[in-house]
This record gives C-alpha cells, structure tokens and sequence, in this order.
C-alpha cells in the first residue's frame, strides 16, 4: 500500500485521470501482480488533504513483489510515478478480513 | 478509509491483538458496514513508521456511512479507537479496481 501525493502542478481531476489513464495501463502490467486497487482521495472540504490518493498492490509473497519491481514493467511503472506525483509513502501490511 | 497511529505505550503486537480481538468486534456490528478491512502495518527496518495500520470500511453511500457512525455500535466503535490508537486520519475514497 502507497501513500501518494500529487504532483503539485496538478489539479484533482489531473491527478486522478493520469492516475488512471495512464499510470494504471503500466502498472497492470506488472508479472505477478494479483489485484491492482486505485483509490482516489475525494477532496474535504477547507483544506488541502495529507495525501491524494492510496494503491493497494497484491501479490503472492515478497518475492513476487520484489521481482515484479524489478522486472522491465515494473521499472516503467515507477518510472512513470514521477509524472503524476510528488510524494511516495510505502506500507507493508498484513490484511486481515473481517467481514 | 483511516490511517491509524498506535496508542504509543503499545508494542506492535498489543496494538494488532487489541484490534483485531477487542476493536473489530465492536466495529463489525455496525449497521451497513458491507466490508471491514484491518491492514496492519509491517514495522519498516531501523525506523518509526508514519502509521501502524490502515482500516477500510466500505457502506453504500455517504447516508448510510453517517448513519452507521451515528449508530449506538457506531458510538461504542468510536469511543473504543482511543483505547488503543494515538491519531486517526480519515480519508473518503472513490475506489476503481483495476486488476
């Protein structure tokens, strides 16, 4: 899971239109990567959010995750991050279902 | 969507446990809640991490979001976040699945 921030130049829609448009065709493509969620953050209202958006990126085990951030695609897909962001925070997690 | 930071005199794992044994019982009795997602944080090597867990909660619409919080099990989930969490920052999300 990723925290992101906008690339500053950017608006909302920008954000999340590349985000979706563009970033996510290259990142879909990504060898073992399972489940691919965007989550775009919605605006409050007076203020400037903390982060913009969130990605949850799911895979069998670290090094599936690993070799797929190494492979070419995964190279491009971060690569591409710096187009449409300007703030990166990486979170490790384990999921838990409760309903 | 709420990023959480843990109650700072509990260790990573008094955090998980009292979570997911004490706090998402209580939050799973919330009326409309269609999913509850507990994602802890894996502690990063050497250093703090920004947030201890992520929680996911998904309603049908914002009606049904406010009218669960607004519910006696939604007072009680509330009011129980502070016994095991030091911050809260709450993010509203429109979710695109895109693998």
């Amino acid at each position: 899971m990723i925290l992101l921030k906008k690339k500053t130049e950017f608006s909302d829609d920008e954000f999340a239109r590349y985000w979706l448009e563009m970033h996510a065709p290259l990142a879909k493509k990504m060898p073992g990567l399972r489940r691919y969620v965007v989550n775009v953050v919605k605006r409050p209202p007076n203020r400037e959010p903390d982060y913009h958006g969130v990605v949850e990126l799911w895979f069998d085990d670290q090094a599936s995750m690993k070799k797929a951030f190494s492979s070419p695609e995964g190279a491009a897909t971060q690569k591409d991050t710096g187009a449409f962001t300007s703030g990166l925070t990486t979170m490790y997690i384990d999921e838990h279902l409760i309903t």
